[in-house]
């Protein structure tokens, strides 16, 4: 099959060997892929991820090695990480973080820029109709950004700031947008913040940012190690501070202001399926704007180079007519 | 009036002024005043304070400027934050965060070593009969361990870290334990630690603390830089920390664990007094086996030597009897 391999280079490869699901698993076959950041950063050596990159995908579930065959031939979209099944993490609900797990992709498991990928059946959920492809292809995204109200209180009263104006920080702003009047997002990129300023959400330049101690709560979704920085700057005493960023950088942090204005800092990463899924379908979240371009396999060199531009938003490699 | 302060070096003076309550405040004769690992900071140069030190105490209300006279002739305990009281953050409840507040005996307000205090009567609160002043002066500290539980949701089903045998981590101990059956507390002194051994906790040194990632939540009470590191280390992915060390210096630290492993950090300083005298009031908490002496105002000197000796636990200063 054909698939985009990473091996201390990409690689588009034409024969991969097509994967067989194990017992528990599906064969998915894929519509679409999009590029993410972490695939960027697993190009440049991230993790030291070797095999076929890629972990956001919808495609259509062709065999499943199960009893359980309820998504047979439904079209699916799917949660990344698969646990090992037996050990503590796994048998009390954080399979998210078993030690010895495997996420598509990512880590020790074969992506979804490839003709075919396998994932469990729990992990999998099935697309309404009324959900396109491209837009589909946003929900593990989609899902990360409404892991923060799985994890914190957010009130419709709490001014609220957005650190970034990637990808994932637009979309944490609409949806955060949908239950709070009043977010601020702060970016570099002007192109990219009048996306979300049409939804009634203030867009500013991240250097306009000069209150201290303003806001409820701080998403910090920079992608940069300033970003804790502001983030503690521009936070209430008493407030939240939303860590998005995933930065291999170490830095000398204060940790005593924390303490003495008690700041509460939340790591946050994948998140749940299922509102993303209904918010695209009730057309809450409108995710086109963000579709920087579709491209083949043929093109899937150019579809790489294009992910990086600055001004770039979602790249997503289309695997349907092949 | 007789008094300890901290310019440059300890002072005990014998001819203070006495304050004068400003309008809304109480004149507050002090019993009891305990000495802090705050009050033994400030006196190396902690946060350049200069006056009357001393936070914790208890005391009777000798007058009243204020038209609410309800605590007159009371014995009283009190939140030491003073808030500006026409700021942003006082008028929308954090008043203990006001820039421009002060904070007895730490920030811009005399403190509770002396004969005499003035503070807002809306910090003062009756200290129950039933509560020896022995104990009543324990009424901050407490309510710093009990503030834990107004931040975070602590489960009975936890399994709980408390890092540090200080007063404070040792007190959190016993707090936590009220609502919980799992609590190890990791410290170094043998002596501190079997205090609260027989309260059923489990309590270990230091040196013993192996297993990665196995509590839901770690309490940071170490009163070290490397506390952080330590409790980054041995919480569960999805698990709290509670900081309630401040320290100074610096640390580099890596925020991608935090983010990966979707750990939520919570920084944690002054707490609610009424569950700590509820506490104390009904016996659920007893603080008599942290007393390590207490001495008059004539033997300040020695008592403020005691305080910094490895082994002690609470010291009091005793102006009842001047």
């Amino acid at each position: 099959m054909k698939a985009i391999v990473f091996d201390h280079e990409l690689k588009f490869v034409e024969d991969y060997p097509k994967p067989r699901p194990s017992e528990g698993e599906a064969l998915v076959r894929i519509y679409l892929a999009g590029i993410c950041r972490t695939d960027i950063e697993i190009t440049k050596g991230y993790l030291g991820f070797k095999g076929i990159i890629g972990h956001e995908f919808v495609g259509v579930v062709e065999k499943i090695n199960s009893n359980d065959r309820r998504l047979s031939g439904k079209r699916v979209v799917g949660g990344i990480n698969r646990g090992c099944g037996a050990c503590d993490f796994c048998l009390t609900g954080l399979k998210n973080h078993c030690p010895n797990g495997k996420t598509l992709g990512i880590v020790n498991k074969d992506g979804a820029m490839a003709e075919y990928i396998t994932l469990p059946v729990e992990n999998l959920i099935e697309a309404p109709p009324d959900i396109a492809d491209e837009e589909a292809v946003f929900t593990e995204p989609l899902a990360a950004a409404f892991e923060i109200t799985r994890q914190v209180h957010v009130k419709p009263t709490d001014k609220i700031l957005v650190i970034g104006d990637g990808k994932l920080g637009l979309l944490i702003s609409l949806v955060l947008r949908l239950i709070n009047a009043e977010i601020t997002i702060a970016g570099k990129h002007e192109p990219k913040l009048r996306i979300v300023e049409k939804h009634g959400i203030e867009a500013i330049n991240i250097r306009e940012l000069h209150t201290e101690k303003r806001y409820d709560i701080v998403v910090d979704a920079a992608g940069a190690v300033e970003g804790f920085e502001t983030a503690m700057r521009l936070v209430k005493p008493g407030g939240t501070i939303v860590m998005k960023s995933t930065v291999s950088e170490k830095r000398a942090v204060g940790l005593t202001l924390l303490v003495v204005n008690e700041i509460t800092v939340v790591g946050s990463r994948c998140g749940p399926f299922e509102p993303a899924l209904a918010a695209l379908s009730a057309g809450l979240i409108n995710v086109r704007p963000f579709i920087t371009g579709v491209f083949g396999f043929d093109r899937a060199k150019e579809a790489f180079d294009r992910a990086v531009d600055r001004d770039s938003l979602k790249v997503i490699i289309d695997f349907r007519n092949i």
